[in-house]
């Protein structure tokens, strides 16, 4: 005897679609639930690698059963629905419901990031990979920054959000708590990061994408290094800033 | 006698605030009009101070004199008529709009930022930031990457755009030009980036957000390098990793 297969929902009145389409459309929804929505089967796929189990699999009628993930709740949308909760251009066929993970306790010997204000979802998310990418264990996102959970942080992060501890919304407070060296670019002063010795393990801090990061938290700074940009401008990306800066720290470290 | 003070545009009706809102918001209404819209004093001073003359500043009614930039011909709109064409959460009070520069020829020998079929205007506009930072004189937009004179890359660009030659929709065809070698980077083999010897100049490919660089363009490399990511994961950001890549390339030659 095969399964029965579940039931397809096909009305916009439906009270679990219109719970889903809140929490993928509007940028505090999940918040409120304590619940992200998951795009896409990278995404999912992430998740359930660190361990992650859904509360719910969400797949469009037409996604094919290889194509579905395993998870305990299952509810299908029909494709137009799907579509119509879709962030991407082109709408995956399925994703998963997931409870936040609870913020664990703060490593202070951890390797660390630490966000003062970033305002740009994109650079968080690429933020979150290269910390993921270069060994960094935790981010702490102090108040004022991107939503770590948001919908365009998390898509932005493309998985990353699972292989690390993430404290959101943050009090400057927490950092009291870290015995690594606090690290800080600077665009006026410093060692020149390729010739800096850095030390491991360290938390690197980044600023707001116009005013940097601010005075209280860059007097906690053991070093600050630059950058030098030999084609006389002083207008890095962050995201590349960081990117430069935590690939240097990971370099340092494996000489 | 102090001069006639500029008549103020309060009508959504004007056909030049209509035209302008069409550049402003259309994405590719800059490639018909062959002009582009630089909202802000930022963007506007970087090209003030790479020569470039607007063709007409746009000021809202209520931005002050000395936040006033020179220009041949000015248009003041009531200000929800400049809110209405601003894509700034807090929108500026100035812009300029300018003629498209001619693309240059091409210098066969010019360190070079190649881009094959990058989609994200954020990461494109992030991409142009490094390269102007790191030395690096043109960018080579093939085909099927986010225009470069787009509304979203020209903010993301923060004013890289006018300190760099710029080749946009370029044909494939266009690298036979160029004599300084190409490198590329891999995620499964080829030297780590910060143990190879990198020419100067030479022409680094970015390649697709999902595909990477595509094979035609990765058989003529000179090189390609991996940048080693201990934390096991080959997931950053393309605009991260070209930042590592033409940060090392900037590096490597003042050594």
């Amino acid at each position: 005897m095969s399964e029965t297969a579940p039931a397809v929902v096909r009305s916009a009145a439906n009270p679990q679609f219109k719970a889903l389409r809140l929490l993928a459309q509007d940028s505090t929804a999940w918040r409120k639930q304590g619940r992200v929505w998951l795009e896409g089967d990278h995404l999912c796929r992430a998740a359930l690698a660190r361990g992650v189990q859904p509360e719910l699999a969400v797949y469009a009628e037409f996604c094919p059963a290889e194509h579905r993930l395993p998870a305990a709740k299952t509810l299908v949308l029909a494709d137009p629905l799907f579509a119509a909760i879709s962030a991407l251009e082109s709408p995956a066929r399925m994703g998963f419901v997931i409870a936040v993970p609870p913020a664990p306790a703060l490593d202070p010997q951890a390797p660390t990031v630490v966000l003062d204000r970033l305002q740009d979802a994109g650079n968080v998310g690429s933020i979150l990979r290269s910390a993921a990418a270069f060994g960094f264990r935790q981010v702490v996102a102090l108040k004022g920054s991107a939503a770590l959970w948001s919908p365009k942080v998390l898509r932005a992060g493309m998985g990353a959000h699972f292989g690390l501890s993430l404290f959101d919304a943050a009090d400057p407070g927490l950092l009291d708590a870290l015995t690594v060296p606090l690290l800080t670019t600077s665009s006026h002063g410093g060692d020149l990061l390729h010739q800096a010795r850095l030390p491991w393990p360290c938390a690197w801090v980044l600023g707001h994408e116009g005013q940097g990061v601010r005075a209280e938290v860059d007097a906690r700074a053991s070093l600050r290094v630059r950058i030098g940009q030999p084609g006389g401008e002083e207008s890095l990306n962050v995201a590349a800033a960081a990117a430069i800066c935590l690939h240097a720290s990971a370099v340092s470290r494996s000489r």
